[in-house]
């Protein structure tokens, strides 16, 4: 009945097997000039004329025959009328993630310190949360609750102020489980605004949409120009590329829990990447016969076998050893070491956003209600940043309190240092702090 | 003699102040699309030539006669003759500051943590640094030794396997003390390249060039339109914009040194910011004087001249609160308390890059030599990110290791939720791990 997967076999033995990886792994995410005209137009559309940009925006691209920006503004009250439009299960189920996440994001925050040298000097860091944070959440089909939580959670936990959202709500569908969840997680303004322009209005301000300091949360090829173009006038999170997930199994696992374990990625959208890597040739075997019998059963069928068939692969290695060195070679979105003694293999572990270990710890339990976040570094970034967290909400200032001595004894070393960089104005600066006189006069000379 | 300073004289009680002030702050920085179109052609060519593009553009850009990629890397023995090649006095100071850096850094050091809970789960985070790091250098006049350190000794603290430096030799230009403080910080591998091309290869890699997984430093507006251009790829540090310095002062400070203090940041470049705010006017006509009677000794008076001229200002404000009030608008690089109490005043500081306490903690002790890194965000950016520093070489993968009890409740929410998203698969691979048969069949179908 069910015709074989057609799901890519690779096999690391194979002496092309390095070109073959990099092609299945290959991945830019271009916006092309079109793309990028039509955002830079709606970006100073919004900047120049504001609220009334914001309305005819909405008009136009989400369908909303809205006549100003009162009807776009929801209030805390909606929020909570929301809560008591969803199951009693579903709002249970959003607390109990939600205490989960905030929980283990407690963990991450990060405090001030400081230390005071002999000579009474004081050094420190001084750690602060952002003043107001802007939450992107999609509209429509990709509109997730959960997002809601992972990104105003640590938020909140930073300390941060105000957290306003911005959600479209095309030709008026209103998402009541992601208004439910923003109530949960403490947002505090709500704006029914979406693409280019919402980014827009958080990142300059409108009459009603507050500037922010920070836009996160993700969105289309549209909210990403957006973001790219206003990095620098606010701070942004990563701009994040399809799904993937990489399953190294010993080939104890049951198959069946494996397949399910890749279409969880797959179902995400066409382009997911859904990777699993075993040393048991057979188990590769029966990991494709589940594909292959289960496939059918999924609600999102179409997808899972575009993303499975186009840019999944089961990958053949010699030994576990191999499977971790391709880990992170890939430096996966998701890892998962479904293996016995998974402890064994992570100090190995390199570069991945969130691992996941032994049989029974599915991603899906990660994506939702575990407690680290979901928001995790795509496309190979886990080689050098990490999953979103209270740190992205948080910044340092430096503290330098030197004491009499202590810069008299620093302006030493900055003024040699300055004069070798022909910056004198630097050190006269830190000369006019050194308090014997002797050193002064006669290393600005030297120096010079 | 001397005519009266044109610096700009604000006051905060000025109906017109907010306009004036965001006015003085206004700066964007544009890569123009000739720049941008530059810029990707290197970057295509060096990806697509390697080595032979490096040769080319060096010879083309830097008018160096090389014959091959043999003649741009710089063993770590020319390092160590750069060494023996300053003077003792200023090795000792690169050997002060560096080792004051790296103790300052070495408290920014980030563990892994993790925790068990009641049922055996266990969450946490792995703190694991880059593997490679790509340091860029400016050549020429604005070749700093300070940047070195400051750059490549967060690198090391944070366990970068290997820090490879790129400095430009224009007409064959080598400053022996960026190669001394190269050596000191531990600079693994030096390439004489600069521009785009330079950027390129390390985010690329070439033939000779290994690929980094992030670079940072400082460069002009090619090597930042490269950083900008290959993020994504690899990690970058922040866009730097012209550096700046806010001085609050209470009136009792030297009015020599405080203007020496803005001096020493004027003199960097005419787009530099040097303010200075207090709430007493004869102290800033006096500084005024100090300005005008100081500033045709310095060095690079013309540069300094023109930046307090055209981006400088004294600014009045009616008391100390006020003070804060409008350093916390400005979010500065560099913040010097040069009050009496600098304490009193901390806790309500926001938003600075670093800052400087009391009136001996000059500016240039901190670009220098008192610890923290001298890298910090500037252009109103520190609202929402932070000075350079030992985090940006680490990164975090999240830990998720759920006993076979822990997945099971933990699937139940879980399933509840990817069910509201309409993602089946996310639900059926949470459900596989669910061990109360019952739970299971009464909740697929009811959340569907």
């Amino acid at each position: 009945m069910t015709t074989p997967t057609a799901i890519r076999r690779l096999d690391a033995a194979d002496p092309d097997f390095a070109r073959h990886l990099d092609h299945l792994l290959s991945w830019e995410s271009v916006s092309d000039d079109s793309v990028n005209q039509r955002v830079l137009d709606i970006i100073k559309a919004v900047r120049e004329r504001g609220d009334a940009a914001l309305v005819e925006f909405t008009q136009k691209f989400d369908g909303l025959q809205v006549a100003s920006m009162a009807d776009l503004i929801l209030p805390r009250e909606r929020l909570e009328l929301a809560l008591t439009r969803i199951t009693p299960v579903q709002r249970e189920a959003l607390e109990k993630a939600a205490d989960r996440v905030r929980s283990y994001h407690e963990k991450q925050k990060q405090d001030s310190w400081s230390y005071t040298e002999a000579d009474g000097t004081v050094l420190g860091q001084k750690v602060t949360p952002l003043d107001r944070a802007g939450l992107y959440v999609p509209g429509g089909k990709a509109s997730y609750p959960s997002s809601v939580l992972m990104n105003a959670i640590p938020a909140k936990v930073a300390g941060v102020t105000e957290v306003v959202m911005v959600v479209p709500t095309p030709r008026g569908e209103i998402n009541e489980l992601v208004l439910a969840a923003a109530c949960i997680a403490g947002v505090d303004r709500v704006f029914t605004i979406g693409g280019a322009q919402a980014v827009a209005a958080l990142a300059y301000g409108t009459e009603s949409v507050p500037k922010v300091d920070k836009v996160v949360g993700p969105g289309n090829i549209y909210v990403a120009t957006a973001k790219r173009h206003v990095f620098g006038q606010v701070g942004i999170d990563m701009i994040a590329g399809p799904s993937e997930i990489l399953v190294v199994c010993d080939g104890q696992t049951d198959p069946d829990w494996i397949a399910m374990d890749l279409f969880s990625q797959a179902e995400h959208d066409e382009d997911a990447q859904a990777i699993l890597v075993s040393p048991d040739a057979e188990f590769l075997d029966k990991v494709a016969a589940s594909i292959t019998r289960l496939l059918p059963t999924m609600e999102r069928a179409a997808i899972v076998e575009t993303s499975i068939n186009g840019r999944g692969a089961l990958i053949k290695v010699a030994d576990m050893a191999q499977a971790i060195e391709v880990a992170n070679r890939i430096a996966p979105e998701h890892l998962e070491l479904s293996v016995a003694d998974p402890e064994a293999w992570l100090p190995q572990i390199r570069h991945a956003g969130a691992i996941f270990m032994g049989r029974h710890t599915s991603e899906a339990l990660g994506d939702y209600c575990a407690g680290p976040n979901h928001v995790l570094p795509t496309s190979g970034t886990a080689r050098f940043s990490s999953p979103l967290g209270v740190y992205d909400f948080q910044k340092r200032s430096s503290i330098i309190y030197c004491s009499p001595q202590g810069a008299s004894e620093l302006g030493k070393t900055a003024s040699v240092l300055a004069r070798g960089e022909s910056l004198s104005g630097h050190a006269r600066s830190a000369e006019y702090r050194i308090t014997d006189p002797d050193w002064k006069a006669g290393n600005t000379e030297d120096g010079k």
